[in-house]
């Protein structure tokens, strides 16, 4: 038949292996319609029917609610045909067709729409399904059901009123449930119901099994228009104009006989992804009691009887001829729509019917293994198999995570910000030199604390995860441990900790130091006691699939590492290169914080006395005579000061230069042929100052000085709002010597490896530019020093020097900007802090409220804020690249590793996008995935 | 002549009332020698000369340092000319005419070149001068100064020779100084400069003039590409090829006898505008007399003397003509320049000579008065009169200030932020309870603390000015402090307070309370002890000068006010309406913060609940059939509780409603048919709760409960950073009754205000969106209140809703956000923050010293920075007006009176723009000179 002349048909038939339409009549056959068909057409044995079509909807209701001409007359035939089909007749008594009338527009509108079962049953009829079921109580059931259903959907009887008559027989007879209700039961209500049925119409309900059935689909036509219909289109915008098509379907059933069964399988197993098919199912029984557990479902053959550990016989072995045509089926469907699929099925006296089928749901390793394998199958392409794998599932791949039955089993008793991925179980210590030691006692730990900070740094290190009640996705908790690639649960209010009594207080329940607890880093849960835990596994396919990702994405993916362990792991996982080195986690080791903090003890005095000798020096320029003896005199006097305190500070930098050098060094070597970027201090000094008064007070004595003198200098330091304080390339600025030891640090150690054979790729990054002049002066500054060391060693290496571009202002800029760096790396964690002037510490006050009103779509901390960030961020590249054609530009917030970011990055030309190690391989199959995106449309698979 | 052969004419006469040249011929007579034509060519009495121009200059360097043709003869006829005015000989032993020969570049090259004084003295013309003057020691230290000049000038003798020969000379004599020296210790030297000479060239010095003249010329020419010039010119990129001038002029002396005299002039009184010239001369003296103090000069006439109180004769009593004479030249001067002149003059024999004049230096009033004044005389227009007042300065003019006097004398003993204007003196008080007692004891005191908090808002209110040791401009005291418009210094760090002690120690110094303190909120500068002061006035000239203003601007001018007096005032300064009503400061005050309280202790427990509510409700959507029982049972717990906790938070809200309301009434009343633009609550919740544990205690006692629920609350409320926190419309969102509550107060006020007859114009506005559905959301709850206070009046008021542009993503996603706000008004303060990522609070760490590095070149937070939060802004005004064509848009941040800013709105098409009540004459003049800079050239003129 022609395209055309298929417009014009008013009725498709499916069914015994072939089908009038298929997926690409979806208009006119509806969703539920074409798929029928197109299951039929390709050979998978549906209950034969026929759909009257979206077209026959639209007459009717433009003809004032008259069928098209020749409607009855096709019905008549169709239903000819399928009696044919079934080799049974629609009302026949001895064995009867009945059917099922549902409703199907060409989009789902789930349950908006009306549906009839068992039509053509009656009197007569019933008694040939009570001899062909030999089961008076389910015949009775579905003749009451056809009964209630036309009542309600044809006639539009109150369903409460069915269910009154219900609850009243079942008080009557003393039962509880409707399966206590005996045929008899159902045989008196289908009586009742009848009776209602005429006092509510004032019409006998319709014995004839014709009147049923255009009765029902008159119906399902009607309820296109019904109130709940039109206001569901409405609130989904869809148009009203496109009508509902009818499924005129044989009733099959599986509790006919010993012949008969029914069950439910998925086509491979959607734990781990094996081609074997598992499945469950009942002999002689309806679908439903398949999931009711009132009788103990069978394995469907001998991998789900080994699996499950069950000792019951399989479908496989009991009835093997179907067994075996459904294999064929699984096949059949596997092929045809390329994807595992997860169905529902029924032998109706040794004949198989597929009821449904659909994607099957899997884990995420079963994603893995499926697409890679149906790939090797050949069933798709790599493209396509790489398409089919959701990146963010592939977290819980990377981590080690709690056993998913473990976490159904138990009930988290809070839930705190997921700061860390990764699972973690210990006994709960809150102070770190306890962590410590327990630790070498053989305990295993977790941290708990208020907030953690560098004085924590020991304990946070032997610990199995952290847990904090206060601070947010970037407070010093879940910043290191995400470094340190531990565990996190940051922020999690409803924790009362009481250090004195070493106890935590959780919604009324007291646990005490030394108490089990299991952390969720992902997730934010926290759950009392001893959860089991699954290690993190990288199977032979899972790397195969991350290959493929390579060969076809055009981003580079980096790493962010701040140790060689952790530049190691990313190149394992495939990074290109280091995106970002933070340079403060070394300066956070224990042994290296005495030295930065002699630095900082002095670091204020020594800007203090240089902002007063410019301006003594500014003073002197445009002096009278008569005062130029007086500044003089100052200005000696203040650079008589300067000189006492210089020596402290430069001797602490020179003490953390080896130190930083040898950092440096190792992960130049981990990463030896790629580049590494290196950002320049960026935190405000006082983070590295302790926050507790025992460790000011150590602090106090190990220099010297009072504790008022460190408690007044902390004073100093404190900032109001030190996210928009004294810190990035602004202390660069203040304090020059710091920036330079760091350049020198990383230029002495490119020297050293490089004189080893390594191949180093230095980048220095300055942080935090938002006034290009601030950024040419440190360029410059630090450039000397690069020549400097390299002229020293007498030695070339390629270094580049670059900046974060964090600031709103740095995006407008960044014509500028670009004049006097090589490259461009996005900070989008503080770029959409300053974006939005939302603090990520204390957003979370509102932000879950803002996704519960659908303010947000998500948490733009998590995804990047295409519309709003995304916009500056385009901005920055395009006027960065205006000024430097071959300006590299990367990414180097925590959205590297999110997949939707990813794409976004890709699109918007950026060259690389830096993730955490453990976000490497995600962001790979992302960029594959938007590379394969735009080279073409998948759908013309 | 023809335009033409003057540019091919090589040198131009000026004098006698007369010139070839003028302004117009700069690049040929340079500055200077443009400038004397200019004068002489309206008729004023310059010493006479010529100008050999920059075309000989190019032509000597083209041609190899050889002069063009014919040069020598014009000058030889162009001196002729000269001695004939003069009547005078250049070399005539009895009375030599003498010349001085200086430089003189199109762009001012300021000390680069050389020059030449007294040509034309030998041993023969000496005696001449020496009968002339009768003086001579003067004669022969102008001779010695012929011969050190031209020898370093023309030969390149290095000064320090000539220097020292002096040096030697004042030891054998024993004099201090070189006034010391007598005539023949000069003539002596004379004899010793011109050995010199000979030594150092091999020549001996040029008795002749003529050759003296030439040696001159060639030397000046010469100096054009001197190393320091030629550097000069590459450091600010000026053009090396466009040549000097030469100017060969006329010397006159104002001691050659009792017919002489020297002086220096203002046309107008610099002090206060009036027009009454004033000066000072010395009779028969040298320029160098007036200002070396060695004489005392006299007044210029009797308007000096009586002002200055000085007894004795003027030049208006001793030279009557010559005073005529001057007087005329001020006329002159004054309608040629259309400006004020600051004169230098000379009487030789009689004879006055005017040696230069330029725009002189005034007082703020003066400026003011003299704008005015030139307009009224008809000298300039009135458009101009505006472009001539600096906006800028008029700000002191309109707040008391400490008298100039005292301030040179005293030295201010500590400098902090000037963080709201106006001086103010008082005894020093460290307790806002104290500093009000004090004041009932009749006291003026300063309130100094290291921060101010809500709890004294009363001592703030009876004190003269706040002081402050930490804290930045949008600390609670300068904040609070501008509101009330009240002098305050903020963050001034070299105080040490000790509230125990009732001291505070500055540089080792120690002041008690009671001490007396005066502090300029300006200049952020702090002195000891009692200064005078000096009261704001608004002279008449003022006021008209402003209502012309408002004839040519067409940006609208708002205040910032929080209460009725303030508006009053804005009012009289001529604000246009409110465009910021800050509702937090009434929050503030001292009556209703407890109530504030009150609702904030049950907000945070209202909210959680709320959302647990939410979070329930979503789970119930979508729960298991056996969850729900267990759900509805958490559902019912969580809205018992919220119906308990309700109550207290309502209780408060509903206390608070009519105190809002009377507030809005005062403001509307005071603002009766204008706008007034009221913006809902603002800043964080924890910013309303008192920061001491004594003021904790009170408030735990208050409210029946322990000090440390407060303290706990205190911490749950509390911020990383509070900038980017929990604040504005998000609190809106979390709090819906408080937005509800203010609505209500507002509308309410504006109904009763309507019904007494005033003409009501409420703009309500909702601060901080940064995300269109927050705005959405709020303005909807915000307009249902709106309509249902309507409703129950019975009444109309038109009232519109808006939002604050503050955020960077406001700015980027402006197009929607325009679909929910019928006015913008940017909040350039955050803004600034955002786009910078600085924390305006903690800036003063590093933004002083990126001034002096020349990173910025103004601070950002008091002009508006253009290019970066700027080009947000007109971003913001684009799209906003790509949706909504008619929106009305302004400004509210601290730059609304700044005129820089000011001019930046202007050009970006805002509709107005707000400051606080002080700064509206300011804006509404910058708005002028916007408005006329845009409509002409005034350089037309």
């Amino acid at each position: 038949m022609s395209e055309q002349s298929k417009e014009n048909q008013l009725v498709f038939f499916f069914g015994g292996g072939d089908a009038e339409g298929g997926a690409d009549l979806a208009h006119l056959l509806g969703g539920k319609g074409s798929n029928l068909a197109e299951m039929s057409s390709i050979g998978v044995p549906v209950p034969p029917g026929f759909t009257i079509s979206t077209e026959v909807c639209r007459q009717y209701y433009e003809n004032d609610r008259e069928y098209p001409e020749g409607l009855h007359a096709t019905v008549q035939e169709y239903l000819g045909r399928v009696e044919e089909l079934m080799g049974k007749k629609f009302g026949d008594p001895e064995d009867p067709l009945l059917f099922s009338i549902r409703s199907g527009a060409p989009v789902s509108m789930p349950g908006m729409m009306d549906t009839v079962l068992n039509v053509g049953l009656n009197d007569e009829t019933v008694q040939g399904l009570i001899k062909q079921s030999d089961d008076p109580r389910f015949s009775y059931d579905s003749y009451r059901r056809l009964v209630q259903m036309y009542g309600d959907v044809v006639k539009g009887i109150d369903g409460d009123k069915y269910e009154e008559l219900i609850d009243k027989k079942k008080e009557e007879v003393g039962a509880d449930r409707d399966t206590d209700l005996t045929a008899d039961d159902w045989k008196d209500l289908v009586g009742q119901f009848k009776d209602l049925y005429k006092e509510e119409t004032g019409e006998t309900f319709p014995d004839d099994p014709e009147e049923q059935l255009w009765g029902g689909i008159t119906a399902v036509f009607g309820s296109w228009n019904n109130e709940r219909a039109v206001k569901w289109r409405e609130i989904n915008d869809l148009p009203h104009d496109v009508g509902t098509a009818v499924n005129v379907q044989t009733m099959v059933y599986g509790n006919m006989g010993a012949d008969c069964a029914t069950g439910v399988a998925f086509t491979r197993d959607p734990a781990n992804g094996a081609k074997e098919a598992i499945g469950e199912y009942l002999p002689n029984a309806q679908g439903e009691d398949v999931v009711s557990g009132v009788r103990t479902p069978r394995p469907l053959n001998s991998y789900e009887r080994e699996k499950s550990g069950k000792d019951l016989p399989t479908l496989e072995e009991e009835m093997p001829a179907a067994y075996e045509e459904l294999t064929e089926v699984f096949d059949l469907l596997e092929e045809h729509y390329q994807e595992m699929q997860d169905i529902e099925f029924t032998v109706q006296n040794k004949t198989l019917y597929i009821l449904q089928t659909r994607t099957g749901k899997r884990t995420a390793p079963a994603m893995v293994k499926i697409a890679h394998d149906l790939a090797e199958e050949g069933i798709i392409t790599r493209k396509k198999a790489l398409d089919r794998v959701e990146p963010k599932r592939l977290d819980q791949m990377l981590h080690p995570m709690i056993d998913p039955e473990a976490k159904e089993e138990n009930e988290a008793i809070a839930t705190g910000l997921g700061a860390s991925p990764g699972a973690a179980v210990g006994q709960i210590v809150f102070e770190s030199d306890e962590a410590e030691e327990w630790v070498e006692e053989g305990k295993d730990v977790l941290l708990v604390r208020h907030e953690t900070s560098p004085d924590d740094i020991g304990g946070m290190n032997v610990a199995e995860g952290i847990l904090t009640s206060r601070g947010g996705g970037t407070s010093h908790a879940a910043v290191v441990a995400r470094g340190m690639g531990k565990p996190c649960v940051a922020g999690c209010g409803a924790l009362n900790i009481d250090y004195d009594k070493k106890q935590v207080e959780v919604h009324g329940e007291v646990y005490e130091e030394g108490d089990w607890f299991t952390i969720d880093g992902a997730s934010g849960e926290v759950f009392a006691g001893q959860l089991g835990m699954t290690e993190a596994k990288l199977t032979g396919e899972f790397e195969e699939l991350m290959s493929w990702a390579d060969q076809y994405r055009e981003l580079g993916v980096r790493t962010n590492a701040d140790t060689p362990k952790d530049a190691e792991l990313a190149r394992e996982f495939g990074a290109e290169g280091i995106g970002l080195t933070r340079t403060e986690h070394m300066f956070f080791e224990e042994e290296r914080i005495d030295n930065v903090r002699q630095m900082i003890l002095a670091a204020p005095d020594v800007q203090d006395l240089r902002l007063q000798k410019e301006a003594l020096e500014d003073e002197l320029e445009t002096a009278q005579e008569s005062q130029i003896e007086e500044i003089e005199e100052q200005l000696e006097k203040v650079e008589g000061e300067l000189e006492e305190t210089l020596p402290q500070y430069q001797q602490a930098l020179d003490a953390l230069l080896p130190e930083q050098r040898s950092d440096f060094e190792g992960i130049f070597e981990a990463m030896d042929g790629l580049p590494v970027t290196v950002r320049l201090l960026d935190p405000p000094l006082h983070e590295f100052l302790p926050e507790e008064e025992e460790d000011q007070k150590r602090l106090a004595d190990r220099f010297d000085i009072s504790l008022g003198e460190v408690q007044q200098l902390l004073r100093n330091l404190e900032e109001f709002n030190p996210m928009l304080g004294h810190r990035g390339c602004r202390m660069g600025i203040s304090y020059p010597e710091v920036y330079e030891m760091q350049t020198r640090a990383i230029m002495e150690a490119s020297v050293n490896v490089a004189s080893k054979g390594v191949d180093v790729q230095p980048e220095i990054m300055i942080p935090l530019v938002g006034i290009p002049r601030e950024l040419e002066i440190l360029r410059e500054r630090v450039d000397a020093v690069c020549q400097e060391v390299l002229r020293e060693a007498d030695q070339v290496v390629d270094y580049k020097i670059g900046t974060m571009l964090e600031l709103p202002r740095a995006c407008v800029r960044a014509a500028e900007i670009a004049e006097h760096a090589e490259f461009f790396s996005f900070g989008t964690n503080d770029l959409t802090q300053t974006t939005f002037g939302i603090s990520r510490d204390d957003a979370g006050k509102f932000l879950e409220h803002y996704q519960h009103e659908g303010i947000i779509d998500k948490d733009p901390f998590a995804a990047l804020d295409q519309n709003g960030v995304g916009e500056l961020l385009r901005m920055g590249v395009e006027r960065g690249r205006q000024t430097r054609k071959a300006l590299k530009v990367g990414i180097c917030g925590e959205h590297g590793g999110e997949p939707s970011s990813v794409k976004f990055c890709d699109e918007a030309g950026l060259d690389y996008v830096s993730c955490s190690p453990y976000r490497v391989p995600i962001a790979r199959l992302a960029a594959a995935q938007s590379a394969i995106d735009v080279q073409e449309d998948l759908t013309s698979y």
